[in-house]
This record gives structure tokens, C-alpha cells and sequence, in this order.
């Protein structure tokens, strides 16, 4: 532990420190992300289309292939100081415990009352509402992640706020809705009889208890009718991986004020923002030759978009009023089971994070949801952190890659996201707690049921 | 807001400027707070008398008058380091928003699992369980922070872990119960029939939902009846506020590290272990005659021990198996209304802290429930972090101070404790959110009933 001594705990940077500018990755992509399309014409998106959606700065950065650095406006700085910068932490008590030569850091996105990373894009995507004029925002939610994030940048913006909650989930996370209800968002339901999709979905599965897809499509569909509101979107967009580049910023910082070199990044994956967030930087220096990393996507067996998803064209929304999106899908109709517990349910993938796997530049695994949880509370009771599931998908990994360098005696460095704490996920560590916590792996047969949904059309072979 | 420019909104102390020994404020006291009582001789408690209950370390502690600053054990300032130095806020968007010439600064506790401060003294309280070769320790919790911060210590360092929680909290709180047992912990609700106190309680009261005096009691008889256990409390107790100092030690460093000055300390006051922590330091230095310091305690009007409270000898709890402690009390079965949901609860307080009061060192005022949740959510809003119901007293108080300097034009420093978060406290929100809360002040004649029970003897006159 002496070679040690000198890296602290917690790695702090000053305020003067943090991140000016956030590093889109896509300008030092050689193979860019394909751009989205309209599903009618299968022709590219252009500005304008997406402008009835999106707000328009924010379309811009989602077009945007070619610059590298992008300025952070200095109310979306002042509001970052509010939280971050976040810190690097090493893990001593875990090394120790584990009796590992390894040497593992996380990345700690959790001290936030969101709980996650998902601030970082909410105060951007609010911030950028509020400068266009727009007097508020709708958005889904499921496990209430970013739906909570998007409460507090709207409360703090002074912006409305109009959140889909997926039924089941609001009725089984009432402490979610109240944390929004407190930051003043308007909490619905979904599928509710509050549009014509909903009403459509309420009407022909009575007694639904909604998904993110039907939500997802409902928040679209007020955006759209509504005067002065735009749509936002917690992950899979490029716009929402350039904000989380704060979070690889912050983290490449701290490592090279300590001349720090990770061997291994690892992070848990949905939707892709934290992944994308956290690798981008390090991303950029393999990409243009300058540095080599290895690069772990983790994501759970029940939901294994990269591991065992298609390559193509699909719908960001299981209502399919979305753009078509080129990435690694499992179809969007696909539903994990219901006994998955663990969050990173969505049935596609970033599409800037699905060309650099397909290119090579990433691996991907999946993991079982109770590994996942036996990984949570190893990690909670030396490290004193309670993990969100999500997270405790790279901690699972991070355990693993440490355990096989204890094989091997190899000082390797490892560097993983901690996206967030599990306080509103206590329902399923009391399943765990009390052994009832179950596996599930999709048959083929099953995922083949999904990749029918993906549209067929010339150019989208997979 | 560009003088206040180079002070960050977050000061975070180095790892290395963290203190390496707590402050015992009984050193500098003038009149020490009186000693514990045996209650059926009414003579002072001798350390080996406490030492059937406590450990031997913190009974020294307990007893402790004369040393002003104590070592801090290196295991313990390693776990330190897993969750401090904790931030010193600028609360710089709630003084824009209150539009104020103050000075707003908090104490941040709440960034680790347990929620709140009560960490800081449940690792030492741990550390010199097992330093003396113990199994395990006993405790009670209400809300189950204590609890919560107790199993995570002892998770930490291998020691078993008993919990007794208010049966009310266990059926209303089960995420807290399940942290508890995410750590390892045996959470019993109590009353419970593992205990003969407990036994008895539920044949004379069958269907009780519990109370902590309660819950004391049946720890301390599980402490002393089993083989290497002892009994560990969260608050009250001088060790307790020794432990706490940290808190305000660090607050005091970081200060001066900006030649910060404050006018006026508030912290939020239930058995004092927040409070007693935070001001240490500045109450030294108020004691010594070097500085002078507006200090004020606030506790919710619904359980008004400083300021509606007797200053007389009392039972800690209300089986009245504890000893007897000199302090403000509101009698030993004084149990605050049932729509109470601030937290605070404690009939009685710190005998350091009733000490300090009783010589006019500090202030107390009580505050209205209602007033105390719309000041949780105004700051929420602001300054992005949930509070705790507990810790928003103090917030309540410190938003009224900077508005009367708004009014007098006064440029005062204010400095507040904000102990904990509220993720655990939601359905208190949803009755506000919903405006289904309620203010209640006891009436005299329901005072005058817990008065009552002050046990009446020579020496005891209030």
C-alpha cells in the first residue's frame, strides 16, 4: 500500500480545473456514426426535420461530425459547479479486500440527488430549451433516473416540465415521482389518456402497465402538438454523449495529475451515455493513434443489445414515430423479462458507440443480474457506496478483470464509471437480500421474434 | 457575485489537511456538563459501571472532561477518507434567488450510503468495539440513518451488527431496513419478543407500533445479557459529540483556508450530535474569549425540548433502564404527535449542548413543520440537493436569517449544517407535496404530562 500513499482516496480537481469545453469523439471517427433517417423516405434527417422535435442548438450538436471541442455555456458551467467535478476514486478498500495487484479507480457520478450522470445532458438539453425561448420540455422515464435529473434542471432553469413515467413504474417507485413532483415536473403516467397514442395503446392492451417505447412515444406526441415545448432524450443520441464527455474530461484530468495510465475502461451500458461519456476522451487518443486502451461495454444477459443485437437500421421507440437509427438492436419490441431487475433495458444502442464496436475499437459482455447484485453488495460493504444495478454491471467486470490480474500478477490499471446510487432500487436488493433474485437469458427463438420488428428496406441488411 | 468569484462553490479540504484529532469542548467549558447518574443511587456512574454497556475506550471518552483534543485512530481516519472531507457549500443560487446581501454557506454530510453525519461517530464506535475484541454491537434507530451508518461500520470491519427499529419505521421504511441488511445488519422491528422489556411492552401494549425509548431499552438488555456485545447509540451522548467535532473541524479549515469569518452557526438539534459537532470548535474558541459566534439551535416545535424543555435530571429512555442524565428534557415518555414527519424526535438532548445553553452560550428556536418542508423544497430547487426533513430545520432557519439581512442591508456570514439527504423521506414530501401536512404544538397541558415524569429527587429541583 505505500507505492500508494501519495494517491489519495478521492481525487478532487479545483473548479479551475474542470472541463471548458466537452470532446465530441465523432470528429476523430475515421468510419462516422450513419446519420438518422426518416423512416418514411429512408433519406437522411435533415436540420429542419428534426427541429420539430428537438431544440435547434441541440440538433446541431447532434449533426455535428466535425468539431471536436464544443464551448459549455457558462450557465451550464456554473450549474455543473453545483456537483461536480466529481471524483476519481481509488478503490483501496476493494483492492485490498480482493487481494488484487490490480490497481482499480471509478468514476463516482452518484453524489447528486438525480443519483446518476444523467445531469450532465439534462442541464445542457434544459439550458438550450430555455435559451430558444421554449416554455418547457416533455421527456419518459422508467426507472426515474432522468426523468429526476430533468426535474431539477427545469426547477433550476425555472422551465415546465412534463414527464412520461412507464406505469409499472410509477406505481412501484412512488419515491421516484415524489423526488420529481418536488422539483415541479408534472409526473403522467404512461400510457395515459393524455394523447392519441395512449389512448390507441390504453384501448387495445387494457390493464397495460406501459414500457419505455409507449412512453417514449407519448412524450414525443405532446412535444410535437404542443406550442413552445420540445422533446429530450436521456441517452442514445450524440448530442447526449457529447455532454457526458464531462465525465471522460474530468476523469482523464485526474488521472494525468497523478500520471496515471488506465489499461482497462470499463462501463456499463443501455443506452450508452455513461459508456460513451466516460470512454470518449481516452476514445479519441486510440482513434488517432495516439494511445491504446481496452475498452469493456458491459450490459446485462437479459438485454444484450452488442453482444448479440444486429447491426442496422430500427426504431429509437417501440410506437415507431421515431427516426430510424443505425446501431446494435434487439428490435424495438423487444421487452426484457420481467424478472430483470437491474435497469439497461433498452433494446438499442448508441449509435456512435455501436460503429466503434463494429469497427473493433470495443468489446463488449453480458452479465446475469445476480452477479450483478453479489458484485453490488462486495462492492457497497467495503467501499461504503450502494451501487445502482446499473452501475454494479461494471463493477461485476471491474471485479472480474482484478480477480484474473491476481491470476495472472499483473499491476494492471483499471478504470470504471460508478454512475450511480441504488436508493430507489431497494425493491430488487430485497429480492436479492432474500434470495430470490432470478436469471434469465433470452432464448434465440426469442430474440429472433424481436429482430422480425427491424424495418427491411435496401440498405439496412443485417 | 464577481467579489465572491474566487471562492468556489465547493471547497473540498485536501486529504492531507483533514483533522488527525477530534476536539473534546468539555476542556474549555467552565461549568462541565454534570455526570451521568446512577438511578437508584443518584451517584456519579463510574467507568466500571458504564463499561457493562459501552466500551472501555468510550467510556474514557464519555467521562472525559480535561483533554482538549483526542487521536484519531489511523483505521479510522482511513475510513474517513472513503466519504471525507465533505464539501463546504457556497450557496451561491439561493442567496441570488433570496436576493440577499448574506453570505450563505453549508456543511454537506449527506454524500455517503448511510445519509447523514451519524457515520462519523458510527466508525469510531465500531473501531473500538472490535479494538476490544468484541462480536458485535447492539442499537436502536428510528428513521434508520443511525442504523444505516452503523451496519455500514460494521460491515467495514467484520462486526456483527443487532438493530432494534421502531416498528413503524420498519413497516414504513423497508428500503432503510433493506440498506441495513445490504450491510450485513439483523434488523428486528421493536417492540419484538426477543427481549424480556420487549415481551413485556407487547403483553401490556399489544399492537403497539414501537417508540425509540423503546427500542433502547431492548438493545441495552440484549447488549448486557449477551456474551461480547456491547451497546452503541447515535447521538446524545459526549462521545458522540466528540466524534462529531470532525464536522466541525473541517468546516473550520476550510474557512480559514478563505479567511472566512461567520457570523452566525445553525444547525438542526434532535439529541445534538449535528449541532454539538459543527459548533465545537467555534464554541471554543467562544468559551477561550477569542471570537464571539451567534450559535442557534433549531428543533421542530412539535418537540420543543431546549426551548419549552425542563433542565433537570432524566432517564435516557423510556423503559427507564439507562442512566440518568442532566439536560434539557421534555420527560422520558414524551412522544412528539403522530404527524410529526421531521425527524428530531428526542425527548431529550446533549448534556454538553444543555449545558452551553443553560449558560446562555447559545441560541434555540423552534420551527413549524410546514415551514421547515417549504423550506426543503425552495432549496432543493436552487441548489440541487434533496434535504433531509431533519436537516431542513436548519435550512428553514439560516433562509429567515438571510432575510433579515436582506432587510437591514447587513452583509452577515451564515454557516449551517445540512446533515443529510431526504431519499429515505418521501412519503413525509408526498403528504407536503400533496398539502396534506400538518403543523402541531403541544399544549402546555401536554407538556406538563411528560414533565410528569421526571423522576423527583434531592438535587433534582427544576
Amino acid at each position: 500500500m505505500n507505492q500508494n500513499r501519495e494517491i489519495p482516496y478521492k481525487i478532487y480537481l479545483e473548479e479551475s480545473e474542470m472541463p471548458k469545453q466537452w470532446y465530441n469523439v465523432r470528429a476523430d471517427m475515421k468510419n462516422k456514426p450513419a446519420p438518422l433517417l426518416n423512416p418514411a423516405t429512408h433519406e437522411p434527417m435533415t436540420a429542419e426535420e428534426l427541429s420539430v422535435v428537438f431544440c435547434e442548438d441541440l440538433v446541431k450538436q447532434e449533426l455535428d461530425n466535425d468539431n471536436a471541442y464544443i464551448d459549455i455555456p457558462q450557465e451550464i458551467l456554473d450549474f455543473y459547479k453545483m456537483y461536480r467535478p466529481s471524483p476519481l476514486v481509488r478503490a483501496y478498500c476493494l483492492e485490498k479486500q480482493l487481494d488484487t495487484p490490480a490497481k482499480i479507480y471509478y468514476k463516482f457520478e452518484g453524489n447528486n440527488t438525480s443519483g446518476s450522470h444523467k445531469l450532465n445532458s439534462a442541464i445542457a438539453q434544459a439550458y438550450y430549451a430555455k435559451k430558444q425561448g421554449l416554455k418547457g420540455v416533455t421527456t419518459e422515464t422508467g426507472a426515474g433516473q432522468w426523468g429526476t435529473a430533468l426535474s431539477m434542471a427545469c426547477a433550476y432553469l425555472g422551465l415546465d416540465c412534463k414527464v412520461y413515467m412507464v406505469k409499472c413504474s410509477y406505481e412501484q417507485k412512488p419515491f421516484r415521482r415524489e423526488v420529481m413532483r418536488t422539483y415541479g415536473a408534472a409526473v403522467t403516467p404512461s400510457p395515459s389518456d393524455t394523447t392519441e397514442i395512449g389512448r390507441k395503446i390504453l384501448a387495445e392492451h387494457p390493464g397495460t402497465t406501459g414500457s419505455l417505447g409507449c412512453a417514449i412515444s407519448e412524450a414525443v406526441e405532446v412535444a410535437t402538438h404542443t406550442q413552445g415545448y420540445r422533446y429530450v432524450l436521456g441517452s442514445v443520441l450524440n448530442q447526449v454523449l457529447l455532454h457526458q464527455s464531462i465525465i471522460g474530461l474530468e476523469t482523464k484530468t485526474a488521472l494525468d495529475k497523478y500520471g496515471i495510465v488506465p489499461d482497462i475502461i470499463i462501463g456499463c451500458a443501455g443506452g450508452g451515455s455513461n459508456l460513451g461519456g466516460l470512454i470518449s476522451p481516452f476514445m479519441g487518443e486510440k482513434l488517432r493513434g495516439e494511445k491504446d486502451y481496452r475498452f469493456i461495454a458491459v450490459e446485462p444477459a437479459s438485454c444484450p443489445s452488442f453482444t448479440r443485437g444486429k447491426f442496422a437500421y430500427d426504431f429509437c421507440d417501440t410506437g415507431m414515430v421515431t427516426p430510424l437509427q443505425k446501431m446494435y438492436t434487439l428490435g424495438s419490441g423487444f421487452i426484457p423479462s420481467a424478472n430483470h431487475a437491474g435497469g439497461l433495458r433498452y433494446h438499442g444502442m448508441s449509435s456512435i458507440l455501436s460503429q466503434l464496436y463494429h469497427d473493433g475499437m470495443m468489446e463488449a459482455v453480458s452479465v446475469e443480474q445476480t452477479s450483478v447484485f453479489a458484485a453490488a453488495e462486495q462492492f457497497a460493504r467495503v467501499e461504503g457506496i450502494l451501487p445502482a444495478p446499473e452501475s454494479s454491471h461494471a463493477i461485476r467486470v471491474a471485479i472480474d478483470e482484478a480477480l484474473k490480474c491476481k491470476e495472472t500478477g499483473e499491476e494492471k490499471t483499471i478504470v470504471f464509471g460508478l454512475t450511480g446510487t441504488g436508493y430507489f432500487d431497494m425493491v430488487a436488493y430485497e429480492k436479492y437480500n432474500n434470495g430470490e433474485m432470478m436469471d434469465y437469458i433470452p432464448t434465440d427463438k426469442e430474440l429472433e421474434a424481436g429482430f422480425a420488428g427491424i424495418p427491411r428496406f435496401e440498405g439496412n441488411e443485417f
